[in-house]
């Protein structure tokens, strides 16, 4: 197997069709690892439609992992793409794969492309968990892409991104905290601005997302994500 | 609709869910000219899988065009990629997409994406049909395209050649001489050739592809069609 550590994530898959698909055309790519999020049919994996679709990629289905959410499928991944249409208030800034993945090659970042659900694409949360929103250029008045056509355009400009098939393949930075860790201080520090005060968990307003924005923006390293489990720690051993 | 003049061509398709997928991925890039070259189901274009994986694309379906042979399909074009990942002994010269595209666009041929058919590619006598062989950079060890995402890639990187959403179509030259143009010429100065007694038709070696060939490279006009057709004629017209 190839050691390219890039993961594929597929959010909340509907069409068993589509998951083989989308296994295909990373594969053919040289990518291997994919992930699925809470897919609509818990065994999607095993459907004679996705293995059907995946030909000669079977072996992807089968080391493929579900997870029920985005941060578990973020582990070990310290930059995750999203890949959505429509952008978000204070989300992550859109960009074209062609003018993006160059420079992202170039990092040390172990990364994730992330792709909605054929239903309703990505929710806010999991946009705000990424780091970037790879926008394809199409013509808005002709509709969406199809889901693993999608992820064949992705996983195909990645690949040149990446210096194509004669490149090396890419080593990760193991210093960079992973997505699950960078979950992990939003929702302690949530704990933590609850129990200050700051936070009315009644009106909460845009604040945790803002702070996960600017979480994501500073890429912390596993130490530093330590330093901020710690001071949420201390905040929460304060009496109200 | 958009004028853009490119034209999509399917090779004897198989699945009518390939069929449809291809619709929407050419209509997401802004074109809508699809042809198909006898597919395996004559009424393909109104089969519910069709139907169900073009989704809005439906209009793209509905003006499609099915006709028996490649020459046909070939009206009014003057430039045929072949997307063939196994170069043909004296065919046109391979190419990746993304190198050659550009120049293409910047060229006033009216072009065509031509696809071989999901279970044996292209044969030898529809390559030489075409100008050059657009090869997507793959995996060998990891298989081939899905038919579909073959033309979504193909679509979104002449859709970038063309300068994306914000550039004016492109305008063809008329005075170019179409591929069904081109394939009578072939046809005529095979009989031609017969008629002289240098083309053996029971040993007929690779002079026809080789002839073909040239006449592809060359590039020819309607009014040099019209010469070489007066040439084969007027050869007919001799005695043996």
């Amino acid at each position: 197997m190839n050691p390219d550590p890039t993961r594929f994530i597929l959010l909340n898959p509907s069409l068993p069709a589509n998951v083989g698909a989308a296994a295909r055309a990373i594969n053919v790519m040289g990518f291997h690892d994919l992930v699925l999020v809470a897919p609509r049919l818990p065994d999607v994996l095993a459907h004679p439609d996705a293995l059907a679709m995946a030909s000669s990629a079977a072996g992807v289905l089968a080391n493929a992992r579900v997870v029920p959410t985005l941060a578990q499928a973020l582990d070990g991944v310290s930059y995750a793409c999203a890949t959505a249409m429509t952008p978000r208030d204070f989300g992550p800034p859109t960009q074209a794969p062609r003018d993006h993945l160059p420079s992202l090659a170039a990092s040390r970042h172990r990364v994730a492309m992330v792709f909605g659900s054929e239903r309703f694409g990505m929710r806010n949360d999991e946009v705000y968990q990424c780091h970037v929103c790879l926008c394809i250029p199409t013509h808005a008045a002709y509709g969406s892409l199809n889901l693993a056509q999608a992820v064949q355009l992705v996983a195909y400009e990645w690949r040149l991104a990446c210096g194509g098939f004669d490149a090396p393949a890419r080593a990760s930075d193991p210093a960079l905290a992973d997505g699950a860790a960078v979950a992990g201080v939003v929702a302690h520090w949530q704990q933590a601005l609850e129990h200050t005060g700051y936070l009315d968990p009644a009106m909460p307003g845009k604040l945790m997302p803002r702070f996960q924005q600017w979480l994501q923006r500073a890429h912390p390293t596993q130490d530093e994500v330590h330093i901020a489990r710690g001071i949420a720690r201390a905040v929460l051993k304060l009496k109200r």
